[in-house]
């Protein structure tokens, strides 16, 4: 087998960020995934973020759906009509993976919900996802990864000392969930070959930002104890944040008493290899004297000179990067970790690759975002449905007006 | 089977972060994880953030240990010797699964690198997790959670506007970057599973962070724009931030349409019901004064009156909490979130659970976090070695001093 999912098939009911980030995963590892959209412009993540201007000079969907949507298919049904259920029934039946991020209870009310799946297809892995999880006094309240952030208290360690709270400048808590997704479904489709048996999984952005604060938590069980913001500087260790430099902003890190003997003696042996600086406990507590030393070096310097001082003694060091210098580094594309494949005119796209690789079967890129309902003729086909009865499931309004 | 991973036996040198939370989980799935550390003080996190006076009184590993290292055992070896790498080899051969955070070429220096490894053991599933991956220009630098913050642009995209960069307030580059060994490896098991191949699984902080940017590169490549830091608001839309109440913030989101004029008539029709701010991308062209009109309506309420109006109408909010109301939130405890064990001294601890949940097999804790070489003994002996051998690896300095 060329890909680990080959033969698996996912029908994907999910929009937005974390569930088709999760199916375009599946995807990458040779899954037939089956994005069901709704008639009415389909999945929102096509128009997020952009001006209708924008949009056409885009000649296609707005970046971030790109960024979600490869190496999938794209039939749209409208759930609210006999017809469209029953399109997405058939569909069902012949999936081994169902994937949605409707609130707790719609699936169930388009007569799609677990119970009844399972029993239709014996083996159904089926997952939801939701904003605060299934049960509970908040599962009918709706989120999107900002809520969560603010919710998790993420937000409130995020940001400048005594400032207001920051959010962190992407999606984390959608992307990272889309990964509780992957790991999921994974582990269920290996229950499954073990043992035949298929299996419900959820889970939301809720567990998602908690796992990601999950050693803020443990500290604050333990002992009481919560952190606020702190800019970029962490209650772990010092120094292990960002310093102005004489162009920029450059990171160093050297949380072991080793590193920081390294690093005190590659910047300033004089000012920095003091005795009441060598000891990691002692650097928490003079936190201010140390970070204030550090920075009358770094001013002087630029990021270049930071970054060769301390990655020549072996010191973890980095720029504090644009966008643009990290999507183009030249680190990024020798890893692997960039996709490409011709867009619509024939020119090379570049995507974000799987987030790991596999040597033995790698993730690859097959299938290019799709247009609202691009395959929905050919999905329809090959699920076996004739045109008289095509005609009879459009007349019903299966795909819309 | 009761657990997923039943029969599945870990052997795991990874320390701190991203390595320990993956095989963690793995343990949550019923795996047998066996965690090797260093007779030196063995895992560094185990003291990572905390004073000596605070580990006595904490009488155990710190937070973030503990966090980190549930269901598993661990066994103490010096690598460094031939007696050490003896028993690493004999537990690798009873292994599926091997994780390791080394820099590239350590673990072919001890003697357990891939090749050798997969020999050993046909279908062998080996997991190496490297700062910026196993080839490259920065394959040999090393770095952290913050370095990969600072190389993605992340964070130059977290902060105030206009300010200085700050960073995610957690560790979300490691614990993300700990679902995709997870990913990666659930995925090898399925297919050995099929195919009876084994195979080498490898991730890496920058995948991590390149995968939580993967919609900001898009545009980037599509567009050439940048996107810069805006303090707890998005470029996606508007309304989609924190606002400042009374008492404290709240995050307010209404990205579509529908959405923002059921917010605007609960908050204030009068000021925010105008036509003016009815399109999307109306209210992102006029983002600073939708903004001043929304501040001024929440600036009058409470954290709590916010919440009640907008929830009643379906719209996104969330309260900025601290991360005691968000670890002791009555819905975190709903969905299964918290798992409980009782601590060395009996008293019920906490733990955050499983990021995603399987409902036939469900993920459970087992076993606390282990003292430093708590499991040395049990495990040799499982492997077969006799008192005389061990005597034997102890004066080759196996196990250190």
């Amino acid at each position: 087998m060329k890909h680990v999912l080959e033969n698996i098939r996912v029908v994907d009911f999910s929009r937005v960020f974390a569930g088709p980030d999760a199916t375009q995963i599946l995807g990458d590892l040779g899954a037939d995934v089956i994005k069901v959209e709704d008639p009415e412009g389909g999945d929102e993540c096509r128009y997020l973020g952009v001006t209708r201007d924008q949009l056409t000079a885009l000649g296609g969907p707005s970046p971030s759906f790109r960024a979600l949507n490869r190496n999938k298919r794209s039939i749209t049904l409208d759930l609210s009509t006999d017809a469209g259920k029953q399109v997405a029934v058939r569909l069902i039946e012949s999936a081994d993976v169902v994937v949605n991020n409707f609130r707790p209870g719609t699936m169930e009310r388009f007569g799609l919900g677990y119970e009844a799946m399972a029993k239709l297809k014996p083996g159904l892995i089926y997952c939801d996802f939701q904003s605060y999880g299934p049960v509970g006094p908040l599962s009918h309240i709706g989120a999107n990864d900002l809520a969560l952030q603010a919710f998790s208290g993420l937000m409130s360690i995020t940001g400048e000392e005594g400032g207001a709270p920051a959010r962190a400048g992407s999606a984390i808590v959608d992307l990272h969930a889309s990964l509780g997704i992957v790991s999921g479904v994974l582990a269920a489709l290996f229950h499954r070959e073990r043992t035949g048996e298929g299996q419900r999984v959820d889970t939301s952005l809720m567990l998602s930002a908690a796992h990601l604060m999950s050693y803020f938590y443990q500290e604050y069980w333990l002992t009481g104890r919560m952190h606020r913001r702190m800019g970029t500087a962490n209650h772990l260790s010092v120094p292990n944040q960002a310093f102005p430099t004489r162009d920029g902003y450059t990171v160093i890190i050297a949380p072991s008493d080793e590193m920081w003997a390294r690093c005190a003696a590659a910047l300033d042996p004089e000012k920095l290899g003091i005795p009441e600086y060598r000891i990691a406990s002692d650097r928490l507590r003079l936190r201010k004297d140390v970070v204030a030393a550090i920075t009358e070096v770094t001013m002087k310097l630029t990021n270049a000179e930071v970054h060769e001082k301390l990655s020549a003694v072996k010191v973890n060091v980095a720029v504090v990067q644009d966008i643009g210098s990290a999507a183009d580094h030249a680190q990024f594309e020798a890893v692997g970790g960039v996709f490409r494949r011709p867009g619509s005119s024939g020119e090379e796209q570049r995507y974000v690759g799987t987030p790991f690789r596999l040597h033995g079967t790698p993730g690859e890129i097959t299938r290019s975002p799709p247009a609202l309902g691009e395959h929905t003729a050919e999905i329809l086909a090959e699920a076996g449905y004739g045109e008289a009865e095509i005609a009879a499931l459009k007349a019903g309004g299966a795909f819309g007006e």
